[in-house]
């Protein structure tokens, strides 16, 4: 565990176990073709989605999200996806379309059925007080969408 | 009915008439925010969307859209989204992601149901050989949507 995360470390540390960072760390590891980060250690890579109230504070209120936040909120969603599949075994694939000012729509499909539809504003803002709130939450839509599987498997196979 | 569209005229003025051709100028016009394309009539104005086979010749077979080849294609399924409103009375909103190379995924949704879940290529050759077919594949693909929503209305209505 990297120093790079703090307040409540051991927290952190086992929210590093959870199914929602394991897909989310694969799944950027998998983004690095060059190696770039391999010397990164878990808590390295997903620090940046740790914002703490002392960061948020730094951040201007209106604002336009970069390549990287973009790239964050994808793979948030694209973990999502694959968890949704090895729970309930149908595909889900996100797509997103975003204005360049950072307001947009995040839509989640199996199948024939939607399974998150989320309006998103304020991307350049998007993170989590700690990496057990970003498991938590991450873990929190994954249940949604799997209760709307859950709900119509049917659309979801269609 | 302007001479920028020639073949079978009588068919391309009928088309015209068809509530498909008639939601996407409206939607058009709605863009037109300086009055730039007042005096374009509604032949001209979807112009654009006309490619015969001595046009696709032109196109190379590989490309990047511009701009306007993405409004058309947005505009195109925007009116698919208002006819299929029209006629089941649920909202259905377009969301398209595509890689600046002209491919990627156009998606249509009314509540919790895809309705629309197209995968797209080559959308700088996105076009039709005439206004008829412009109104007709526009209608099928309404169709299409409506019979979603009339197998699943409850999904389309969550």
């Amino acid at each position: 565990m990297s120093d790079v995360l703090t307040a409540d470390a051991e927290a952190d540390a086992q929210a590093l176990q959870s199914p929602f960072l394991r897909a989310l760390i694969s799944l950027i590891r998998a983004q690095d073709r060059f190696g770039t980060w391999d010397k990164k250690d878990e808590g390295q890579l997903l620090a940046e989605y740790v914002i703490d109230k002392e960061k948020r504070k730094l951040i201007p209120i209106v604002g336009d999200p970069d390549p990287d936040q973009l790239s964050r909120l994808e793979w948030f969603y694209g973990a999502v996806g694959l968890q949704v599949e090895s729970r309930t075994g149908v595909m889900a694939s996100p797509i997103m379309q975003m204005s360049h000012e950072g307001f947009g729509r995040m839509v989640v499909t199996a199948g024939r059925l939607v399974v998150i539809n989320k309006h998103l504003r304020d991307v350049h803002r998007f993170g989590f007080p700690s990496l057990a709130k970003l498991a938590a939450e991450g873990a929190k839509v994954v249940d949604d969408a799997v209760a709307w599987i859950e709900k119509h498997p049917d659309v979801a196979k269609a």
